[in-house]
């Protein structure tokens, strides 16, 4: 039979999957906005947010009444803990959406440009890795997690690229400077998304590798190792 | 006498505050290699990057230390807890100095441009945020943190300001568009770690108000309140 501890400890992730879920939507419903030039799609982020927030916090409490429940033991101390960072890292992806919204409605503002830039696949890819460091999460699996820091590089490259593209149509062709801009801007918040990803894999692989190989002891300056 | 886990509460405190001024120096260092267009400061910030993170790495291990040691009662519970969020803080700050004396290298290889912006008065009060932020935290005082939630709309301003300055010196002056990009993405960068000095000083909010008003209790969903 399942103990209170450990009902509050599957409700915590199930809780903390939704979080992750209204994030995700989040990102994809700013950028779809961009993408149709729909101000309805991009305000509807900014009313979102207050719920990501309210959801955050709830999950910041959960934890805590987690950690005063009991003495937990160090693998679940680690879950635990992981949950609540992970838990930032998705409130913050939250904010990027909000980020892009902002960003889409200015471009809607603005005559409509062609950047010949992708938004949309660089999204598509930011949205997998937010999915597959929630996997690694929820199965527990390092090696999923590690995928995901791979991917990290290679939003790296796409944002470089668009950064040199943008500077270069911006100085060819100066009267579209501005929706330029906020197509440069957007890929640099698709990249912050990409980081809180990676993040998120970060923890997991520190939860799961952690829970496997520490034994207890209280001298942390010997045994951490940078990241 | 104190007890151990008492006098391992110090530690962490004053390992946190390292922490602190490591992140703030990252940030001074950048903008200071920016605008001196000092090649060897800005890559001095690269190199310190690894020992932000270490000390990370270390701060989180005494961290869940403590919260194995004994059952924290619940105002030492949201401290430890208080620590950790604002050790992921002051990491991300640190990272944000790393994109600035990136986008410093950048500009260091443009020829020099009048931009006509103070990135260094925005610094300023960016840094004062995070200084702010973190003795609000040492000495528990939750009406200081909210002085640093009322700076956050300023430094909002200025960013919103230069970007409109650069966008529209862009637009006249095509020859400086990359110059003019190097000085808005610095000024994002910053407005990004004056919203890190924000999370902290709402953590520290959470955690003076949450120990002062709380009472044990299971019930998180009707306690929590969105910020």
């Amino acid at each position: 039979m399942r103990t209170r501890f450990h009902q509050g400890l599957d409700e915590l992730k199930e809780k903390l999957l939704v979080m992750g879920g209204l994030a995700e939507q989040a990102v994809d419903k700013a950028v779809e906005g961009y993408r149709l030039r729909d101000r309805k799609l991009c305000m509807q982020v900014l009313e979102n947010e207050a719920k990501i927030n309210q959801a955050e916090r709830e999950i910041d409490e959960m934890a805590l009444d987690l950690l005063a429940m009991q003495q937990p033991m160090a693998v679940d101390l680690r879950f635990i803990t992981a949950c609540m960072k992970i838990n930032a890292d998705l409130e913050r992806v939250g904010d990027q959406a909000v980020n892009i919204a902002q960003r889409g409605l200015d471009a809607i503002g603005q005559p409509e440009a062609d950047l010949q830039i992708d938004i949309p696949r660089m999204a598509g890819t930011v949205a997998g890795m937010v999915r597959r460091a929630l996997e690694s999460f929820i199965e527990g699996k390092a090696d999923l997690a590690e995928a995901v820091l791979k991917m990290d590089d290679i939003v790296d490259d796409m944002n470089d690229a668009i950064f040199i593209t943008m500077a270069d149509k911006m100085q060819k062709d100066p009267i579209i400077t501005r929706q330029a801009l906020d197509a440069l801007l957007i890929s640099r918040n698709l990249e912050r998304v990409a980081d809180h990803a990676t993040n998120i894999a970060e923890d997991v692989i520190f939860w799961v590798r952690g829970a496997d190989i520490r034994h207890g002891q209280n001298r942390p300056d010997q045994d951490a190792n940078g990241s």
